[in-house]
């Protein structure tokens, strides 16, 4: 059964099994969102739906959201695109699944940050490329050193670097396009939590400056809503439309439509960037607090380092420590910490704890970081 | 860029745009879903949503939803399974398609019906599948034809075969699994719409029938609720549990959790039960009132046959006359009637209209009726 043992290969170590609060990944605050709005809009569009809403829908997805989409990713993220571009999928999983359907064939090469995101080495493998790992330096993935690899595309994560958390600047941007364009490679672009920048100007997307239509855009309201929604969206070039939507209609037909016409008009209303600013508001103070908490506490045990974007930080252990090990102890202490290691595809140092605080109120922080204190200060250095 | 054009020509012709609403296929009455109900379970859920209906949810589905899919399926289909072996899927293509990704490699040889499903089709040629088309007569597909075929897997649709509407009987069910047994070969056992059975005692399904392990069970929430909602099955045996929900997760991550939810106090509640056996008393009488009409206008026109399942009927045309060339016609009439021919994989004859009925009030009916008799009354003979 060669077919079910890829799959299962591919998915090896990922999703992970999240327990406990403090620090998870990826993980949103869900306690300042706007439910009585939303459950307002969901149950006038369920008490008397239109039938259009219960039928068989479009594959792309339901034109109000497209088109909501569109402007969103236009004024969010300087995005160019037509509605007709935007197809409604399930999340960035199943972007990134479709981008490989649709763009790879087996044994292609694909270019891949090192460390970077396991649902991304999941879906690629699963399409059967060969991922080729490339580092990620101060600026983001490093483009010289992919120079020479005949890749068929690259993944990448611009906006801030998963999970180092690193914003790709606009010259590596340009290179990155550059070399693209040499290379006649497709640009996965990653834009899963964007929406999350704490300082500076957010630099354009890379679709936003891609003059050759080689950009996949890939964004996700796993992060600004809530993951259970199950709502992300593809900006493709317009002349891969068609087979983008054919291989979404094979994958699944289309999106549940009642959920996605109440987006359409969260969106509409404004309420969708209103809940953006005011959780950006709210990570930035815990970032903040994260940091200070660390400061005071992990000094010596793990070097915590800021972040002008997104929903974790990096925390960096003793050079000869090892993250595995570490992250094995916080949660004997009930504290999820994810090792850095567990996302490198090449093994390599230096280890560190990934710290996810945007669902960690304040009182589980402290609590959090105290536990992680206590776990680390037994923690023995690697012996060479 | 082959992976584009493959994925482009497997979904060719699929899905329809359908367009009217007498006699559209596979098209559920919403008129007498109990939306105050469902939207008051919707409401309750999302105006304080326990944490865990937020979070990334299990691949394989929101447990509560297994476990009543499961307690359904062996009461309404004498299946016999565990809620471990149910997969909330988002319908009967993403059950398929995830079939062919786990179970097959490329070249694999599937035998389908012919005529026969054509999201089934696309799902499988998508995954690169030599499809093998297999006779169907009054007792379902022809077994026999399929003997000599070197097959890895077959698709059928025994409760009520699309889109002819046949039964099949016992004795080819167990001829099936036998030749399944012998080539070591995957059943795939589309139940898409065995709710509706209007006469006789239902055939228990293939998989309950099945002792090796060799059944892949789909049923769907489609024709029984409505399609927009999203939400099907897979039942799988025990040993592929693992590989199918890596495939889930790869695809794209887990099924929406409110909605499942949902579902699933609604299935708990007996609301679903209910609603079924509502349904399939109008729909008896629909289909009831559909061949008189039928048997009064289009006498020497459509021979409209009865079906003891379903959804829609087959008309069946002079031997003559092009099934194409009539659903042409029907449509400048404003009726929707699908050319049998459409489904075909080799070519056919005689020539047949595939009429749904289900959604369709009796004035409509009516009217349908009488459009598609002065459609057909102007079509012309073939000429051989």
């Amino acid at each position: 059964m060669l077919a079910a043992t890829r799959v299962t290969t591919a998915a090896r170590g990922w999703p992970g099994a999240a327990q406990g609060t403090a620090f998870r990944l990826g993980t949103p605050d869900t306690s300042l969102f706007p439910f009585e709005e939303w459950t307002r809009i969901v149950s006038r569009l369920w008490r008397e739906p239109p039938p259009e809403l219960l039928r068989y829908g479009d594959p792309a997805g339901y034109a109000p959201l497209r088109e909501a989409i569109a402007a969103h990713a236009g004024v969010a993220r300087a995005v160019r695109c037509t509605p007709e571009q935007v197809i409604v999928v399930s999340g960035s999983q199943q972007a990134l699944d479709l981008a490989a359907r649709v763009l790879l064939d087996p044994d292609d090469t694909v270019v891949m940050e090192d460390p970077g995101y396991l649902g991304a080495r999941a879906a690629l493998s699963a399409a059967g490329a060969r991922i080729v790992p490339c580092a990620v330096d101060a600026e983001g993935l490093d483009v010289a050193q992919a120079r020479n690899v005949a890749a068929r595309a690259v993944y990448v994560t611009p906006s801030h670097q998963f999970p180092l958390g690193v914003t790709m600047g606009l010259p590596r941007r340009l290179a990155l396009l550059e070399w693209a364009a040499e290379r006649d490679a497709w640009v996965f672009e990653d834009d899963y939590d964007s929406e999350y920048r704490y300082a500076g100007r957010p630099h354009a997307a890379l679709q936003g400056l891609d003059a050759d239509g080689r950009v996949i855009y890939i964004g996700t309201f796993s992060k600004v809503l809530f993951p259970a929604l199950r709502v992300g969206y593809l900006i493709v070039p317009a002349g891969l439309s068609d087979a983008f939507v054919a291989a979404r209609a094979i994958a699944d037909r289309h999106p549940p439509t009642v959920d996605q016409a109440a987006l359409a008009e969260f969106i509409e209303r404004g309420l969708l960037a209103r809940h953006i600013r005011r959780m950006r508001g709210l990570y930035a103070e815990r970032q903040a607090l994260l940091l200070e908490l660390a400061r005071r506490q992990l000094g010596g045990l793990l070097d915590v380092a800021p972040c002008n974007t997104g929903m974790h930080v990096a925390g960096w252990l003793p050079e000869d420590a090892d993250d595995v090990e570490a992250s094995r102890r916080a949660a004997q202490f009930g504290v999820d910490a994810a090792p850095l290691s567990h996302y490198r595809i090449a093994p390599g140092s230096p280890g560190a704890l990934l710290l996810g605080y945007s669902a960690v109120a304040p009182r589980e922080m402290a609590e959090g970081v105290a536990r992680l204190a206590r776990a680390l200060a037994q923690l023995p250095v690697r012996r060479g």
